[in-house]
This record gives structure tokens, C-alpha cells and sequence, in this order.
């Protein structure tokens, strides 16, 4: 093992607990590493063979797996991975960014090596997916996997939701909970659920991962007003990671997007994930659970490590990798189409309700709905506009002339509306 | 291919479409099986070799594995499926019935071949429950499994709620539109839920599946006015089926359920299924997709027979059969405590109210909720009750004091309420 933070503590007392599971086989665990020794993990780590750095784990004879519960998408998860599965050994991990970022190379050399890389835990926590898309549903033409893959994003929106409090003081509260890192920028800036859905399309379309063709938004601009008054509308913002297919290629974007009341996302809430595969002949399956957490993360990777006593490696990201189609790629999101939500404060100034509905107008943007509330004490009046279906690049040309003659107090917020029920 | 319905007709098609899938290799059908070789399946059987009996298939040389759609406890399907494992051959099957009432048996001469035997797609349809359970979630100790796992029972209620209509006309609509069989009394009674909630409980537990050890209570009884009125209290009425550990046994149960709107079961209409898998460290998981249909299951099929390519055949129920503790076991339900809805109409004579309150009252049943309707026309009013918690029995003594009365115009409904969220 790798890597002893809270993952690795659960892990280590469920191993302790394995005559309760449903293992085919027995696990013992060689040897232990980490950056600090002496960090309390509420269990005893003494009678393991300690490294202080997890390369000799990788290459010494009597392991056969090195679980990596390390992160990082460079510097020692990659290093150890690379170096366990050139000796032919198992590896298991929970690293979304290395899959995520590197995926192609280290399932080639996994391959060459014939060697187990297995990473169930990397992708909504203790939600088997990974297995299910690579394994159970092989027979499906998947046309999209979307979900939402980041509690922490989600326990925010859902707290903003709950409380109307603003972003900064339910994060710094997520923060105090232990559902949100001292540094929360790689979940709140949709990275981490980039990495998820990535690794999820690559194995559901038999695509390369490829990270920087990923779209991705995060939460961090979203304020308790567009909330509110989303919800007014009937609408939740969840921030959506999806990929799809479309002409060929493949989109793989993160972004908040408003999903109505009724959609099986919209009622996913606090730190759970959920995963919906579509596809012929099935339709829609919906996945729901704990997407982090010690436990369920560390189930996950129990999970794994059972796949090993059941015979051979196979590719890890289902097909071969040399048969994984350059498909993911980057559009230009000015081309969607679709119905679009316009969160804004107007500016103190008489007038600028006409003003900006002008530019909507002038911009060939049609509004289905508009909500606008009293602006109080501030003298900046909250609104909100759901458009009827229109080009993308329309409603950012208005935006920008809304900009320029300064009509709304704070920079408006655009988000997608996800029209499927 | 050892039968030729709707689901065999589906796989057909998908095979034809293999190019556009995931699978680790090649299939080819050798040979089909039917009873009727002239029905039209939508697709062109006249290039595969066909056997009148399916036996033939079972035994011949040329053929790896019988993929069997036979259905059938008995008969040709366990003839079929016995010989081809006695034989060496892999059987995948969407057979509930014969791995519910034989599953011990057939999985011990499986394991003495070393023969694959998968059943996926015999529980939930395209939710891919059974290999999660068996295999992904190894590493869980499950506490208990329960779901909604037949569609038209679900469909009924939820159309029953939808329109206000009684019992037997929804049940009508249900076999006009193809949701029910032409004889629908394996689905509405509860036996086909049941078979599918004990394949779960032995693979998830360890244990024996014990089919006359499984409480059975179909919907055929449940009134509109049940549902209407138990709406009233912001439940569901679903046909649950479960499996929980108990004092060291496990029980294994399917009843029409009060649900309250929140649960996760609550929000599952119409045809689908939905599992929700409980346990040590994950907590709660919930799989939701259509649990019946051609493409679904066909598409469950053929991830079973991806399995194949993978490596060799593991313990059909996890653990190998000889393992299998004998834990389910039937408890009296009298001895059950909870809380518990009553449904009935009172008679048409005064005093009945109060003569039903009283025989609560003496039985110690105390009442947290009430609706009693108005007569009408009909002159027998519709009560429904929400009991606080207290012993099954108490509830019982009641209503057999009220039958010998002649307090109802009918036979009272005694259902469970669920108050776990």
C-alpha cells in the first residue's frame, strides 16, 4: 500500500475484516507508505513492513500489488504505478487525475506487461461504474454517461439551496465538515469531475482520454441568487459532468446546468454521486451512492483487489489501447444550441430592465421565463431569464453588449438548461 | 441458443450488431432452439442450424455455450441447462425461476465442470445487480437488499395512483399494452419478485437460496382507495421485495409496502426496477433501469457472455455452493413490530367507526393517522389507518375481531409502513 491517508486507514481496517467480506481469495498486506510515519490512522500500522519510499514497494519480489492511494496525476503515484506495472506486478488505484491524464500510456504498458490496472475507487466512490461500463454493460451502444461526480460541489449547491447562504460561507462550512479540502480548488473548479467523466467515456465509447479536450466550469461563480431563483423556475443547478456522442466524435464537458425538478440529477443530494448510462437497447440506468469517504472509497478498491483472484488482466480501459479511437475533442461551445439561464443583478440606474432585454431582443434571444425580485436595500434587483431555444453565441453576444453598457451590477452568469427530462 | 421469445429474438439482433459494441471477442451462433420455428421473431433465423429439442444443443461437440431462454423452474430449461454444464459447456440463462428453486443444485455441478453459469439478466432486467453484488461489492458486508423488482406489479400501482382505477382494469390496460402476461399470476402475486430477491440474498449473504423460506404477499388484494388514501398520507404503495440479516438468519420477504414519498423506492414509476444495496463501510447504493424488455435483458445476455472471454468460470453465487450457509429462514411475522396501514370500507350500518377504533383500542393498537371518507353512494365509507408502532399480532387480533363483527364491508388491508428514509 502506498498512500495512508483516510482512504488508506479504511482500507487497511476493512482488510482487517476480511473473513466478514466475499473475497475468493486471502489479502495480506506486505508492506506500508506514506510521507509520515507517525500520523495517528486509528489502526496499527507496526507490524507492516514500513517504506519511506513506495518505489521499493514496486519493485520488491515478494509483492504481488501495490494498492496506490498516493493522487496527483505526476511525481511519486506515477512514478510507483509505472514502476509496479513494469515488473509485472497488480496494480490497483484510486487516482482519477494519473487515469485521467496519463490514461493512455500507463493502459499500455499494463498491457504490454499483462499486468491488473483496476481503479474502480477512482470514479464515484463506492458506485461499482467503472467495472459496470467496462464489463457488465459491454453489450451496450452507450450514447451518453452523465452524472454528478463531485460531492463537494454538490454539498455546496445543495446547502446554497437549503439555506441561501452565499458560496464563500457554505464552502468555508463544507470546509469545517471535512466535505471540502483546505484547498477546494479541484473540485470547485469541475476538475475533478473532468477527470471522472473522462475516464468513464473513454472506457463507454472505447475513446482516448483526453484531458485538455475536456470543457469544464465550475461552481465558484455561481451565486445563491441564481439558485433561488432557479428553483423558482422548478430547476436545480447541479453541476453536470457528461459526455456524449455527436457527429463521429465525442463531447466531454463539466459544467452548473439547470436540470428540472423532475430529472433523476435533481434529486441527488448532498455529498452523493449519481452516474446515468444511456444506450441502446437498455435506456436509461441510474447509479446512486456515496461518491467519497473513506469507507465507500475504500470498498471500492476492495472490489478490485477480489478481481484479481478471478484470473487474467484485461485491457483497463476495456478495449486495448491501441484501438482507442482519438474521438473526444473540444467544441466550440458558441455553436450549441439550446435553452440557456441568465443569473444578474441590474445595475442602480433607471432603465436597465428595458436595457437589457433590449440586447436580449436585438440578439434574436427569445424569453420563455423571467423572474425579477425587488432590489431592496442593495438598489441592484436580482433577475432571472430562461430563453427558449436559441445559438449559444447569441446569448454571449448580448451578455457582452450588456457588459459594455454596464447593465447589471455583477458579471451575469450563463448556464445551460438541460431540456431532457 | 436454447429459446426463441422476445428476449431471444432481442439478443439476435444485438449479435447482429456486435461490430458496434464492447465485447472481448467473437460470437457466432451455432444453432437455435424453439418450439415453434415458424413464429415471427423480426429476424432471420433460417442461417442457424435449428434443433426441434434443445437438448441436442446441450450436447453437441461444435457449440461452447447454450445461452438459455427457455424459462421454466423445470423441464426443458433444467434439462437443457444440466446437460450442457454436465457437458463442460458455459450457460448463460435469464432463467429467475430455475436459479431460485435449483440454484444451489445447478451451481454445484457448474463448479464440478468448471462450467460458467451467469445469470444476469435474471434479476432487474439491464441493472447490472447480480455481477455488482457478486463481485464489485465483495468487499461490502451487505446488511440488506431490497428494491421494486417486478415492472408490472410497479406499473399497476403506479397507474392505479395515476388514474384512481381499480385493480382490474389497470391490470387489463397493463396485458393490452404488453406490461402483463396473458396469465399474470407469477407477477402480480409476488413469486416472480420473490425469486429475484433470493438470488440477491444468497449471492449478497453467503447463503442458500431457499425458495419456500421467501414471504410471498402478491397486489391482487390492494383497493384504489388503498392508494388514494395512503397518497393522503404522503406514502407510496409499493411491491417491495428485501432480504436483511436478522439475529444471525437472514429473511427474505416481498409485500405491498407503505413507502414515504422521500424514499428512494417512492420515485420509482411506471416499469422500472430498482435495487438499493445497504451495507458495511458503503452505506446506501441504489441502481435504478428498466428491469424487463427485449433489448434490456438481451442486453443483460450479452454482458454475461462478455464474461466468457475474461477467464475462467468462478462460483456461479460467489462463494462455492458448499459454503452457502443455510440462513434464510421464514419468520413468524406476528412477531413483527412496526407500524402498519389498515385499508378497508366500514359496513353499512351505524356505529361501525367507532366499533373499529374500539377493537384497535382493546387490542393495544394505538392510532397515529386517520382518513375516514365519505360514504357516498355506496354507503360502505373508506377508512384507511397509520398505526404507531407496535406488535404485527396486536394488528391481527384486531382485525379478526372486526371480521367476526362484520365491522367492514370488506377484507381489511394490512400492510407494513417503511419508516426507514
Amino acid at each position: 500500500m502506498a498512500g495512508l491517508g483516510t482512504v488508506g486507514g479504511g482500507l487497511l481496517k476493512l482488510i482487517e475484516r476480511q473473513a466478514e467480506l466475499r473475497l475468493p481469495g486471502k489479502l495480506e498486506v506486505v508492506a506500508v507508505s506514506a510521507r509520515n510515519k507517525n500520523r495517528n490512522r486509528g489502526v496499527d500500522i507496526s507490524k507492516f513492513r514500513w517504506a519511506d519510499d513506495p518505489m521499493e514497494l514496486a519493485t520488491a519480489p515478494d509483492i504481488d500489488v501495490i494498492v496506490e492511494l498516493i493522487g496527483g496525476s505526476d511525481g511519486p503515484a506515477k512514478r510507483t504505478v509505472e514502476a509496479a506495472l513494469r515488473s509485472g506486478k497488480s496494480v490497483v488505484s484510486a487516482n482519477k487525475a494519473l487515469i485521467a491524464e496519463h490514461g493512455i500510456e500507463i493502459a499500455a504498458l499494463a498491457e504490454k506487461h499483462e499486468a491488473h490496472l483496476l481503479f474502480e475507487a477512482a470514479v464515484a466512490g463506492a458506485i461499482p461504474i467503472v467495472r459496470a461500463v467496462k464489463n457488465s454493460l459491454s453489450g451496450v451502444i452507450v450514447s451518453r454517461v452523465s452524472g454528478i461526480l463531485n460531492g463537494t460541489c454538490n454539498y455546496i449547491l445543495s446547502e446554497m439551496l437549503r439555506t441561501g447562504a452565499a458560496y464563500e460561507t457554505v464552502l468555508a462550512e463544507a470546509q469545517r465538515l471535512g466535505y471540502a479540502e483546505s484547498d477546494p480548488f479541484l473540485d470547485v473548479s469541475g476538475g475533478d469531475a473532468a477527470h471522472k467523466v473522462l475516464i468513464l467515456a473513454a472506457i463507454a465509447f472505447g475513446a482516448q482520454p483526453a484531458f485538455d479536450q475536456v470543457q469544464v466550469e465550475g461552481i465558484d461563480k455561481i451565486e445563491a441568487m441564481d439558485i433561488t431563483l432557479a428553483n423558482k423556475f422548478d430547476y436545480r443547478i447541479k453541476l453536470v459532468a457528461e459526455a456524449f456522442r455527436a457527429n463521429g466524435s465525442a463531447r466531454c464537458r463539466v459544467a452548473p446546468v439547470l436540470v428540472s425538478k423532475e430529472h433523476p440529477l435533481a434529486q441527488v443530494n448532498g455529498p452523493l454521486n449519481a452516474v446515468v448510462v444511456e444506450g441502446e437497447p437498455v435506456g436509461r440506468l441510474t447509479f446512486t451512492g456515496p461518491g467519497a469517504g473513506s469507507g465507500p472509497t475504500a470498498a471500492a478498491v476492495m472490489g478490485d483487489l477480489a478481481r484479481l483472484f478471478e484470473g487474467p488482466a484485461t485491457p483497463p480501459l476495456g478495449k486495448p489501447s491501441r484501438d482507442l479511437a482519438p474521438i473526444i475533442t473540444k467544441a466550440d461551445s458558441a455553436t450549441d444550441q439550446g435553452s440557456f439561464f441568465i443569473g444578474a443583478k441590474l445595475a442602480d440606474k433607471p432603465g436597465m430592465f428595458a436595457a437589457l432585454t433590449e440586447e436580449l431582443a436585438e440578439a434574436g434571444v427569445s424569453i420563455d421565463k423571467l423572474i425579477q425580485e425587488s432590489a431592496g436595500d442593495t438598489g441592484a434587483a436580482p433577475v432571472a431569464i430562461m430563453t427558449h431555444p436559441c445559438p449559444r453565441a447569441a446569448v454571449e453576444r448580448a451578455l457582452s453588449r450588456v457588459a459594455e453598457l454596464k447593465i447589471t451590477a455583477d458579471e451575469p452568469r450563463l448556464l445551460r438548461i438541460e431540456t431532457r427530462a
